[in-house]
């Protein structure tokens, strides 16, 4: 039983295609994502056992959105039905000095005003075995925020393993609300999953830039919150269709860091949750650190070459990377 | 001086191509409209001087619907920058027996949330002959009614001629709530335009169906609120597709009724604003009351067949359609 | 426990966009669709329990297929995957006095290449009400034909309800070969969906036109095939986007006939088999006969208004067309 | 040996999609068509023989041009190169009582400036048995017209059958200019394809309203003229995408014809030509004056039913409507 | 008053999607752009006053034209209206060694046929303080050559600044004819903007190749012309999506020269314009040489990242890539 | 008399537009190509004669294929009609470190079921000069290679040149199968075309990595099959969206090596076949080994910025890009 529950906001994603910029597109690319949905879709492809919860409202383009995950094979048996609205985000796709651009529109939204209460925690954790969470769903509210410890207490009684993406927004909270929110909530992750930049910004962790970054952070981290495992991703970017793209991870005080990768872009929205998501996958299947983490970014990599927020890769593809067949000739 | 100032919210339509329902499409085609800036823009496109008064907040999109405005030659400089979001309706266009429908966004819209006193009246209506606003922008919030109380009186102070919409919108407020938002504003009204179904429901107005109902509904409404003038608008419609359409204007107790028209439809959305621009444009211009309800419906005809809120035609296209030229050949 | 199993091939549908004829369109529209998978997302849409089984093998277009069933809720647990390749079939769109055209391509495909055995019908059937296959699976292959003879008599041996739409498809087998190879297969059958026509074609039922014309049908199937019950469609199409539309239920002796739809159409393919899902769930929940066939045929209406084989409607928009809610006016 | 050759301008027509206006595409779709092009496309498609002259700059979408006539099996090896520019027109396909709409930019192009001696008629009627031109040629500039009356002079000259569809065009000549330039070219035309209304506008043939309208203005036209065959269709529409359709061919005193045929339309450019063509082809292989009045006017109403200029239908196709087939089943 | 007034011709620009070439494309991609107007754009959007003048004919499409330059900010009210066509270009984006290719269809176009005195230059230049036209204009036609010079000695006489981008195009004219007409205008340009390579090409100006050859071009075209300033822009370029790109400003003896880009582009077409819009609106709020031309390379670099000729960033934008920002990452 | 035959198989090519995935694509983009009809496609653009022989059912796809090769310039009258179905690929283009992907449907395909006898070759080399096959072709079936080997002796007894594609396809046959089948058919080729690595894989040609392996290949190649003239492609990519660029061609004992590209791809389907096709061409024009194998490269890096299997380039694109002038700047 490796069933995996992830727990936070699904939106609409609304993306101009082929570069235009908010101004020109006549169409706007309709597609659905959310970091912990991500999550849940990227463990489901690979073929393991997923759910996602969220709350939303009840009108036909809600219902499409459980659809999609239906039929991605996550199971969406406990969202909450609720709310006058759905979260939405409209994505311009940045290309060579202009980054990309989101403007979030979740005001309001069924998740953002859901109350402590409405999920049946107890009977979402029943057979599960893992919880992740990421910083974007107490950024939401402070309801949101409320029901986040919730969900915490209540999988860290039922014995779950917890993960945690840091996921800083700046459009959602500023760095001092995110560190006050989170803070609190560190005692219950066993995995977090960050980078020593955004842990610097956020927490404070020092960790002065050059060689071994990685590892002083992690040290930080651990002293300061005592998870079980840290990892931390590693990008380097300097325009929007290129970047570089690595991670570490870090157990009991050893650190294995993955083969680096130079990425083409097709759209990067939604690469750190296939990382967080093939980890999952590859630690519950009891892959020992290294080969978790050369997983975990062999499957992000593929997923900056896909369009949208979910990472639609086999396990098959995944280990092909990771084995060197990343070369580009037609499979034919 | 032929200035109108209409005031209400525009919003990011988006709609599913080519006959999809909200579950196929994967794309949604962008617009922007909302009852009173359509009728700007009928206005502006007919030759008219034309206005936009609402509240937008500052983002990218909200920027682009200034631009689009802008370009069809409404005046927005008066338009008011604030709030969090912008309201966004989701359309999927009927066909046959299955109805159109709308999945309304607008909770929490910077025009929802704008406050009395955001928008300076007198500079507004300076220069202007006519105000026109529709029972949307009413139910859109309870300080949304206070702004249009607010904006009436001015109107009224500064000499306007004042023009209203009932637009009953269902999925905003109950036709209880209507009556007693609109009824103490309807003092301020020179200009009614509604159906004889639609005052039936949401003030009561008694006019058993069959031959004179328009004239009787008419009588009735100017019994009770004292208008100048009314225009009723008589649609039927058994399927998506298909329409009759035809329109009466009473003014000082005769009443004149236009031509019928069969209708291939396009997209219906905003026909009725259309019809609207289009009167007020005529009546200002000095139409005698069958000349103007003849070029309106004609007007109003003509925006049936075009994609998109905004009715994109010429004066002289209208002008030849009334004179007959609606013929179905190439113009080459 | 209401169950329902549908048996055939689902296919891969490549649809020329816009009315372009198969030389024209530089892309293809994807959808997929299978008379039986049809009746299976027509129950599930409506919220019955509807599982599809096929054979399909085993590339990334056949696991999209049942993503996408499985998105629109029907069970496709029960899938045997093997065989070389999919059914595609090829899509135009008719216009006015041109036929649409379909491009079948089924040939070798792993649906027609399947052999006995190959299915645990025993499994298949465990906990299910009701069975649906029709003509055209036994066309496929004599392997096709021997299976569907073991799924009738597993079905019969399960105690389920079989229902049976003839579905005679001229571009894969004769009048003749229909015939005799359906015949033998009529015992199993409780309900039987075709038409007069189409009856009278296949099994040479004679109904001479006219007033009455499906009771005559009727009671000759009956008596030749001793059916519980025979629902028999009746199309009236003079030019390819507009039909007139209604169905009879004939059971026990007596004969229901629904309202006339005239109806404007989007995509005719799959209108079939949007009635008998409805049917068979209307029939599940319990409806007395007319009431059966009303919502059948009203389900099957709003279907021809949709893109796509299969019928994306909700039960409650089924029932207010019945109830008389299909006017043409934009919800909102 | 039953080879056609058709002489005029083809243009690179970019249409709005969707009943878009010209306000609105942001993409316009890219086809090919002019009068004379169509014929030959028609009879080509149709198993005919048929080669296309015209003149063409050199760039990439002249060639391109040429590869879509040839691809369609047209002969374009005497088409001549040269000139500075291509035609081009602009189309907005019109819906109910919109008119669909062309803007012409044929100024200075190819053909327009074409001069006397270009064409090498003499080769270019070797083999040949026929000659088409239509009213459009001459109208494009006084080159132009020098050279058809060269034209008409070689394929008399050759003994080759000349036919002439009138095809009057208020955006290139008045009525005035095209009476005076074509009514001496008269002499040459063996089959002349008109309407009567058009017939009365440019020539001043007399022929009141009313039944029998075709067979007076006929008469007159031949008494005028003296044309071994006269063809004059008739188009009845009140809306852009629905017309009436039907055609009479008077030969030596007698006219016959055809079916009436009630059409939905896709898109109506280029229906009269596709008429010529069919009628051009029939003639050819021996039909007497009914059939092949009456598969002409089925091969053009298939046409209404395609998008673009061409008619791209068979002749089994164009047959089954004749024979009744014209229903609107789904072929499958 | 910081208003700039730009003149020349804007075409309808139609774009093959996707890398296509003009044999391929079902579709041509709608923008407008011509030089004088995109910098106009430029200066617009970056929050400047900009009007734009030129010649365009009635129809639908150039009415949209004005829409959408007036719906970007850009003053229109000076456009005469007259001619028979719009000056077209076809563009096929390149790639990899593939150059991208224009053809151009702007042969008796609008611009091309006005005649001197057909602009009432007082009233353009009322009010204005910057003049701006390109060596595209005077190679239109010797008419509009005559125009240039008239605009060029009112400009002048008003007390304007002028500005002159040389773009050299070789489908247009000839490197003689080129610099017989501009070499009499010189006299009336402050500031001269092109290439090194450029200015040797049309000029003559000797500058060998190698570091400071900018600054020998510069001093050589300065001793030559007498400019006030003048900008040279540097691309290097081996394959058609990606480029290096700096430039220069020479001042009173003094040059500057701006940062280094490496781009991967999206669309090249516009690229100089909108530096030197940028550049002219940097110039105007009074920067000094280096920040104006840091100010306007790093605009000019984001415009490669927009599809379509203008320039569609804000100031914000440009500041912050000036600042260093111009990292990948997308901003949410 | 430079008349090239080419034979093999074309197919419907179906393509997931950008980047998307095959679960994503909600339609397919339509091309056509097969190894053999790409050669013929190329060498027609450059101006050369080449037909195509291959074996189609009679639909209208089959139909549309033939024309599409028409239109290019390519002689399709040899084509043979018959069979069930045409063969059908899909793509999925690759990016980055996903490499592209096929999914072949050519199973029971016409060609694949064509029996020997069902060509009639002596026709089909009458008047030709040089036949060309690729390795897929036997591959499709025993009956397809009896027909390839039946081809090459008749081409061999015609007395033309023979030119082959070793093109092996893992997803056909293994290499042991494509050893045992090629083989016995290399005594009939003067041409081969293949890479060293292909060689090595399929004939066990040994040629150890590192400076000079083309040659040692080559030597081996020709001792063991004793061709007239080897061309060896050289591609080395890391990424399936960068490719390097080169080839050799050996002649009598002598090799010569082309220039190195790199390219930024676009569509590298088809490049090989491009390659064949213009150095083909060269030969035929008499070009000598460098200048041929130059133009043959030159060709094929245009090929990869090209969407589609054809390679739609003219002899003066590629002439320019061999002279140097493959800069990126647009021509205009």
């Amino acid at each position: 039983m490796n069933r995996v529950i992830t727990f936070g906001e699904i939106m609409l994603r609304l993306t101009t295609p082929g570069f235009q910029r908010f101004q020109q597109s006549s169409a706007l690319e309709v597609t659905f994502g959310g970091a912990e949905a991500n999550v849940a879709v990227a463990i489901a492809q690979l073929g393991g056992e997923a759910a996602f919860v969220t709350r939303l409202p009840s009108h036909e383009i809600a219902e499409r959105t459980l659809g999609v995950l239906r039929g991605l094979g996550v199971d969406v048996a406990q969202v909450v039905r609720g709310g006058e609205r759905m979260g939405v985000y409209y994505l311009e796709q940045g290309a060579s000095q202009r980054a990309g651009k989101v403007i979030y529109d979740r005001t309001g939204s069924a998740m953002a005003t859901a109350q402590p209460g409405d999920f049946d925690w107890k009977t979402i954790f029943g057979g599960a075995r893992w919880f992740h969470w990421s910083g974007i769903t107490p950024a939401l509210s402070s309801s949101a925020r409320q029901i986040t410890e919730e969900a915490c207490c209540a999988a860290r009684a039922a014995g779950l393993t917890v993960s945690f993406d840091l996921n800083y927004r700046a459009k959602l909270w500023t760095l001092g609300e995110a560190a006050r929110a989170l803070e609190p909530l560190m005692q219950y992750v066993d995995l977090c999953v960050t980078s020593a930049e955004e842990a610097s910004a956020v927490f404070g962790i020092e960790s002065a830039n050059g060689p071994g970054r990685e590892e002083r952070a992690a040290k930080e981290l651990q002293k300061r919150f005592d998870f079980r495992q840290i990892a931390l991703t590693e990008r380097r970017a300097n325009i929007a269709n290129e970047t570089q793209w690595a991670a570490s991870l870090f157990t009991g005080g050893e650190i294995v860091r993955s083969s680096d990768y130079d990425i083409s872009i097709v759209d990067r929205v939604g690469a750190g949750d296939s990382f967080t998501g093939a980890l999952i996958f590859a630690l519950l299947r009891g892959d020992e650190s290294l080969k978790a983490v050369e997983f975990a970014v062999a499957a992000s990599c593929l997923k900056h070459t896909i369009p949208g927020d979910f990472n639609l890769v086999t396990i098959a593809e995944v280990e092909a990377l990771v084995a060197g067949g990343g070369g580009g000739r037609v499979q034919r």
